[in-house]
């Protein structure tokens, strides 16, 4: 039986995260940084709540240059935020339109400014404000003294390395969503719709201990899928049906994401052989996953593979990406991206080909980095198609 | 047996919402609206995915003062996209972190700007711009000649008022979800954790049929609970806890937002003087729900028997908010809202109050704004506070 992992993290995990990027902050000559998402809020004080889907209110986090972090936040998170390790936690009555917290987060702001002036904020590629750009507008006109900086790059790149607590619940829920793929093909069910059959698995994947399961999409189609980001739909799986499912189940906050492939009844030999294609380049991505090489190294290897085997295209755009917090993080499996490859870096491997004109094949695993070459976290799919019966 | 709505919408009913939108526009002066978030994207296309979780590649729609929404967005959607009723589909290969969409959909906008030369972005309070902030800032750079108006208000008041198809969907979820709140205290076990309770209740959900429970939260304490957002927690339920459970439970995309409390083994007096303070309240709130009435004066009419009934304070703010393709919707049920109720608004009442210092209780029902005066969409709560014995 697997065990379980302990909830939350020791308070010298969140220590190791700010002194990390504060080293970074040092080098970059920044006083303070802005956080305004769930990841990076949750990333820096341990606050976990579900209540930032409600878009009202604007959440706030200060990172100083020196000292713990800063939260300027709703009332109606006080008390839970003080349960962190945050203890600056400052309030306002919200929502306020008139003021939804920009006075007493400028002012936070400005008392942080004592050596360089500077504020980082990220701005960069996959960045978001969670802010209304009107405030941010404001803000930043509070602010016009002041020298404003992206730092998308060092925040991504904290994030990049999985503390060991980390990798244990990345681990542990590519273990359960694994069990859960494992006992798939007993709940498929031809004669139903993918919607169906999904939600089958999704409750019994919660039933097997994952949080919850935020991303859960299918594709289907007689002898194969056009796409792998739009179902579960109400088509009635059939025999001759290629069908994905494909999951960002979570535990404790960290996703897995990975796909099974199934066929009902039969497949035709090419996509069968897509399948073994797709398969190979899993195996390919995996042994380039070496602490020296990078995630362009990653592609290269898998890409190679699928050029080999017919590959027509490829619409996902990169062969894998970043996992943790979020169900894709930086940095992607791609010819240009080239990002170095570092123990504790966790990834997903997810080589696609379009094989005949409108149809997909897509494998998804996950890897751990190690100093001693890479390490499975999902439990290896079928090396041939397997077909339900 | 409840019907099951059908999914998605008839083509008329995006008709629809455009023309509203395109009126408004024109009114406004508005050549062309930018939106962003999934939320906007699904309303004026169809477009529904559970891809934007990945933060990796921006999204684009664009409504244009005259004729059908226009979608330029990353390669991996296009199939699915063409599924919708949009024409006009570009797409880049993302990711491309050097020219991620922006030079697209800057020549996109440039041959809208026709008319008045004026762009509307969402920029107000609950909005949110879902692209970078540095994209953000190289595309108004790219459309300096141009004026860029706030266009948060004419979005929201479209939104606002429901059709007859959308309120079908959030009766259903919000008749599924009171059944389930009816078995649940057959489901409650003392002995066991918030969360264990947390994970019946949502296997529960999805078995009656609710497409995903987004939002499941709880509280619990020693007669009494402190906060309502940041739970499920690890806290063992025992004999004499007054336990929360709030759900955004979803069908076809719409929410319901409504919670019930339980004692378990006994209450105080004075936790079930709250709890009928706040069931007299939402009553009152209720009967305030008519057209012609505004928002301020359902909060009113809640404040004013919670104020008699002894309330120390209230930590969330308001007291019920719009509800249907989000949690939470504009408006507020506050004192300065002032937002004229029409047939058709969907509201949450949500009179809360601190009734001993670090203890809450708050009550929350899902009503529909009628001609003929509101009607009940959640299965009311019971009178009294539930005991589970």
């Amino acid at each position: 039986m697997l065990k379980v992992p302990p909830r939350g993290f020791l308070q010298n995990e969140f220590e190791s995260r700010l002194s990390q990027i504060q080293a970074l902050m040092y080098k970059d000559k920044i006083d303070v940084i802005l956080l305004t998402t769930q990841v990076d809020i949750e990333y820096y004080t341990g606050f976990k709540t579900q209540f930032l889907q409600s878009p009202t209110r604007p959440w706030y986090v200060l990172l100083p240059l020196h000292g713990k972090p800063q939260a300027i936040i709703p009332i109606i998170g006080e008390s839970g935020m003080r349960e962190t390790w945050v203890d600056d936690v400052k309030t306002w009555s919200s929502p306020n339109p008139e003021d939804e917290g920009i006075t007493l987060l400028t002012s936070s702001i400005k008392s942080l400014m004592i050596k360089h002036k500077t504020l980082g904020i990220p701005q960069g590629h996959e960045s978001n404000l969670r802010m209304p750009i009107s405030d941010y507008h404001r803000l930043i006109g509070n602010l016009c003294d002041y020298e404003i900086k992206d730092v998308t790059k060092i925040l991504r790149y904290v994030r990049y390395v999985k503390s060991q607590a980390e990798i244990e619940k990345i681990n542990y829920i590519c273990q359960i969503t694994s069990q859960g793929f494992k006992n798939l093909p007993y709940l498929l069910k031809e004669g139903e719709t993918e919607r169906q059959n999904c939600q089958r698995f999704k409750e019994h994947l919660l039933n097997l201990g994952v949080d919850d399961s935020p991303y859960l999409i299918s594709g289907s189609g007689l002898d194969g899928y056009g796409s792998i980001i739009m179902g579960p739909s109400e088509r009635i799986l059939q025999k001759g049906d290629i069908f994905i499912i494909d999951t960002g189940s979570v535990f404790d906050s960290y996703f897995c994401d990975f796909d099974r492939n199934y066929a009902f009844g039969y497949a035709s030999d090419v996509t069968k052989k897509a399948y073994e294609t797709v398969f190979k380049a899993t195996d390919a991505g995996f042994e380039a996953c070496q602490v020296g090489n990078t995630t362009s190294d990653i592609f290269k290897a898998m890409n190679s593979i699928m050029q080999k085997g017919g590959a027509l295209g490829n619409s996902v755009g990169r062969l894998g990406h970043g996992l943790g917090l979020q169900l894709t993080e930086w940095p992607s499996n791609t010819l240009s991206d080239n990002t170095p490859l570092e123990p504790g870096v966790v990834l997903t491997l997810e080589p696609g080909m379009e094989y005949i004109p409108g149809k997909e094949m897509v494998h998804e695993e996950n890897v751990l980095i190690t100093e001693n070459g890479p390490v499975w976290l999902s439990q290896r799919a079928d090396a041939e198609l397997p077909i339900i019966k």
